[in-house]
């Protein structure tokens, strides 16, 4: 009887133990400033890295419909929120390599955004119409916000979603020609300020660096509508007149997104839609400073973190290339060729390297800015969007 | 004998739980992305914060003089280096709470960088003279780089130490009027491009927030020098000419530093030097677009992140008062008396809230900056300055 104490006492020791080895074997110590999410379209994952060390750290799977998926990060840098295209969002665990939680929000949606507290996260839809904010810690609903409706008479597609600063954010309706900014300092009633005839069919938007203006892109019509967040009452403007698709409707392989423009130093450097081009515009008056011809479609132009150099990827069929533009001179200085179908370029902090997707060579590229030379791959499924933590810290992401 | 055995067996099994309680209860899983460190100066510790639940997480001590100490984050924002006025080195895990390395690398200092690898650490040093490169992880020196001397024939002191892209720094000689640019690509054998007759007694200097311009703050006459580090064959050009203590030396309570500047938007904000103005330059002509009053001398002139506002604190005798200056108005906005003696202000990393150290009430101010309302007070011994994690993902911090 007594041995038989013992050994239930063992027993609840050896319990114990093992659940306090489950409990803090797992995730080591770490910080969290230099991780990063790759999105593995095809199979529904997303992928750890460390962009100190260039390894992975562990896959994350579960996540559904990845095509078109964008990533914000909490406050913290512990948790990436991945925004599918099947209206759900994801809160992913960077330390336990978990999904924490996933919420079905719409039928079909396009990215998001989180608030300057980081407390808020704000995913804008397609169907329903619309933009829903979600507590950032439960992702329990905490607003459904209509938009405006486009001539079928339902709540327009939102696009273009950037977090601005003061717990605000910007957006465009597709459908409604009309810029909105939505302030979410209660969150529960959120206050919306409208700016209708923005231009025909935003298709996309960007914010500045500082959150003070919102561009927005055209399908409709040549040039972009930029709204000033300081002079509101100046309403929107079109800048950039040329820009887009222009008057004869060329053949497109893919509308570049406008978070694939870079304002960087003094200019804003852009695709040029259709043309073999990457544009240079002043970012202070919009003037076109420079044309650079490149070797096919650019679709992202991504200046390095210096703004001294800017680095462009293509559209199909020169999707296995990526040229490196030098910003002084205004001329290419190299051309790579780092795999099939890079889809997304996203530079470390301080722009030592570039991680490239390569979708078709289901592999990661890292390249040394310094030297230009592959300095690690790593296998990926697929692999589109790459996401580093430092966007925690900025706005517009 | 039996029982013995099975006492041994539970003793050693409740050693085992007690080792890896004492391993893994300590620091708790969490991001790094939001936290901060507080110089206590007066105790040569530092207490750790999180900036988004307003809280302090614990003191560190032992770090020696903390009189003028300046914070860079490693690269995963896990560790804090201080640079203490003793010229030691201390490494910080803010995650353990520990220290966990101190050199002492000169015998008088005015803090450092870290590259833009986040591999380097560089000392800039007063006595003696010179910068030295230690290894980020073990803080291992790795070459020690001597100044060019002054008229006494010693090395120079070195002030206005920052980051550049490419594992550059810049900084300036206070004894030999020039700026240098140290390549530290290969850390062991830096190489270092030299700027002589960069202006009067350089005292201190900063980066653009590209890590584009060099700027230096000069003692020994008006104006500021200039390096465009993209364009280091033209040299060092002078700019801001009125800048300064001007041909009447006035009485200057505390020099400013340039660190406390902002460059923000299309402007730099800086404090006038000696009198009870900020000034407000256009960042690409350097050119003085307006002076704003204010009530006092200021010390740090700090943008809000997204640049809207400017918050100045001032030399005693008004260094319990801080003022907001709305940018587009370019006028106060807001007179706030937040405690006695404020030193630093920081801003969380999207400008929710400012922080404030108030040395003589012994307390952290936290502010929200959309209500302008205090909306936390902690205890802190003699803090001075603040510094946040979201530093390591930026240049020239």
């Amino acid at each position: 009887m007594a041995g038989l104490l013992v050994e239930t006492g063992r027993a609840a020791l050896i319990g114990s133990l093992s659940l306090l080895l489950a409990a803090c074997a797992a995730p080591a110590l770490r910080g969290t400033g230099d991780l990063g999410v790759v999105i593995e379209r095809a199979s529904g994952s997303v992928q750890v890295v460390d962009n100190t060390h260039q390894t992975s750290l562990g896959r994350v799977e579960g996540l559904g419909d990845l095509s078109h998926a964008s990533v914000v990060f909490s406050r913290d840098a512990r948790y990436a929120y991945v925004f599918g295209r099947d209206g759900a969002i994801s809160k992913v665990d960077l330390l336990r390599l978990i999904l924490v939680r996933r919420v079905a929000q719409a039928s079909n949606s396009i990215g998001g955004a989180i608030s300057s507290d980081g407390k808020v996260i704000a995913a804008q839809n397609y169907q329903p119409g619309g933009v829903r904010l979600f507590d950032a810690d439960s992702l329990a609903l905490l607003a459904d916000v209509p938009a405006a409706p486009g001539v079928n008479g339902k709540p327009s597609r939102v696009v273009g979603l950037a977090d601005l600063p003061g717990k605000r954010f910007a957006y465009a309706l597709f459908d409604a020609d009309e810029i909105d900014v939505m302030d979410a300092s209660d969150p529960a009633h959120p206050v919306v300020e409208r700016h209708p005839g923005a231009g025909k069919s935003p298709y996309d938007g960007l914010a500045s660096m500082d959150g003070r203006y919102f561009l927005a892109g055209l399908y409709g019509e040549d040039g972009l509508s930029l709204l000033d967040t300081w002079r509101p009452d100046l309403g929107v403007r079109r800048v950039l007149a040329g820009y887009g698709r222009g008057e004869q409707a060329m053949p497109v392989y893919k509308m570049p997104h406008l978070r694939g423009w870079s304002l960087a130093g003094d200019y804003a450097f852009l695709p040029a839609v259709g043309h073999h081009q990457v544009l240079m515009a002043d970012n202070r008056s919009w003037a076109q400073v420079a044309t650079v011809p490149v070797l096919g479609q650019p679709v992202f132009v991504m200046a390095e973190p210096s703004g001294r150099r800017v680095w462009v990827n293509f559209a199909f069929p020169d999707n296995d290339k990526v040229q490196v533009i030098d910003v002084p001179t205004r001329a290419v200085i190299a051309t790579l060729h780092p795999g099939k179908a890079i889809l997304h370029m996203e530079f470390t902090p301080r722009g030592d390297a570039v991680w490239l997707s390569s979708r078709d060579d289901d592999k990661l590229v890292v390249i040394d800015t310094a030297s230009l030379k592959t300095v690690r791959e790593l296998p990926a499924r697929s692999p589109s969007g790459v996401f580093f933590s430092w966007r925690a810290g900025r706005m517009g992401m």
